[in-house]
């Protein structure tokens, strides 16, 4: 068992412990996941770009870390209870990405593949 | 390498091919990681939690599946471009919930760690 | 001068009577709107729609009322830093959205615009 | 009647006229806000704040604007089958900021309140 599936295994361990699986329907799920990812966007409300050219420094690494972790966490217990397997659906994705985004047409680029004209 | 590094490994090389790392400052990915957590919310705004009672259906799923992976390709770039390992944080994180909310004290209840009466 | 000119001019008041302009830029009061719908989303998240049908009580109303206001205000300043007219925008929408869903063909459904079988 | 309170009552009577009250519950209409929002941010997600400085450019800010107009409609509508009176929320929510900010303190300063030494 590898970290990631180690990491699923727990998640779902911890809510069944807890008996919690009535509370984490798909939509609880997903608004919690919302609130998450908005605290992880309010870390970086006052940061502007040029503050963070030269790197995140490590206090700023380490509150973001934790907020990563609850979006993971939550995106992780979304998919158990949607019957997704999150990692399989993102590989799948980014090939169908490579096909939409040839290396040629899109280098340096940040035109959508909507965009692109077809020859 | 297992799946999960695979992944992160791919997401990495499909930026660097495309020339793209310099569109992927923290606030842009931040900023798309929202726009992706947005699009997973749409697909549930008109399913009522009755709708969802009896499981999610294939084609649901199927729609959810692609946003989850959005949601995760993002998450895994911006835990890179952070220098943010997010399955340690992840595991870091369920180990400090697991503290918060013991056991006996949290079976069936929705309540938060902070509202917790220590004895 | 009606209620909401008089929230729009006292939201920017308030701003520059702190020195708070160079703060708000479109992308940092972006990422706080975003936080502050997170903040709204995650009031919600432990609430089933069971839960809430016979209405919202004085409690969470309140609760409710008091992001509602968050992010009423960050859509103002946001929409001052980047010159638009919210209410205006939003008449604009509403007129183009009686187009888009005709009374006899939206009745009773929650199919997209886009779905429309056109005669 | 001022044009938010016209704006109220139509977004109010568009949903009537379509019979779609039953599908306005409070999360469903607090899910369609978040995927409107996650639509403002990817507007800006590879718009660096360097693009921005000098100004939002006439085709950004139409787009914006239209992306404003759907969030404050499902505000009003959110707030409206909540029970909340969203402009007097937020006069209410700013006269609090402007105790918890004063001047003299927050010139300049984008500390939260919560950090304020008192005296």
């Amino acid at each position: 068992m590898d970290d990631f599936d180690d990491l699923t295994e727990r998640v779902k361990l911890f809510a069944e412990a807890r008996e919690w699986e009535r509370f984490h329907t798909p939509r609880n799920v997903a608004l919690a996941l919302v609130g998450e990812v908005g605290e992880l966007a309010a870390e970086l409300q006052w940061k502007a770009d040029v503050q963070l050219a030269a790197g995140v420094d490590d206090e700023l690494s380490t509150r973001l870390a934790d907020e990563v972790a609850d979006v993971l966490i939550y995106l992780i217990r979304f998919s158990g209870v949607c019957g997704i397997d999150p990692v399989a659906a993102a590989h799948a994705k980014v090939i169908r990405n490579e096909e939409r985004y040839p290396r040629e047409w899109s280098r340096g680029s940040a035109a959508k593949y909507t965009e692109r004209q077809h020859p």
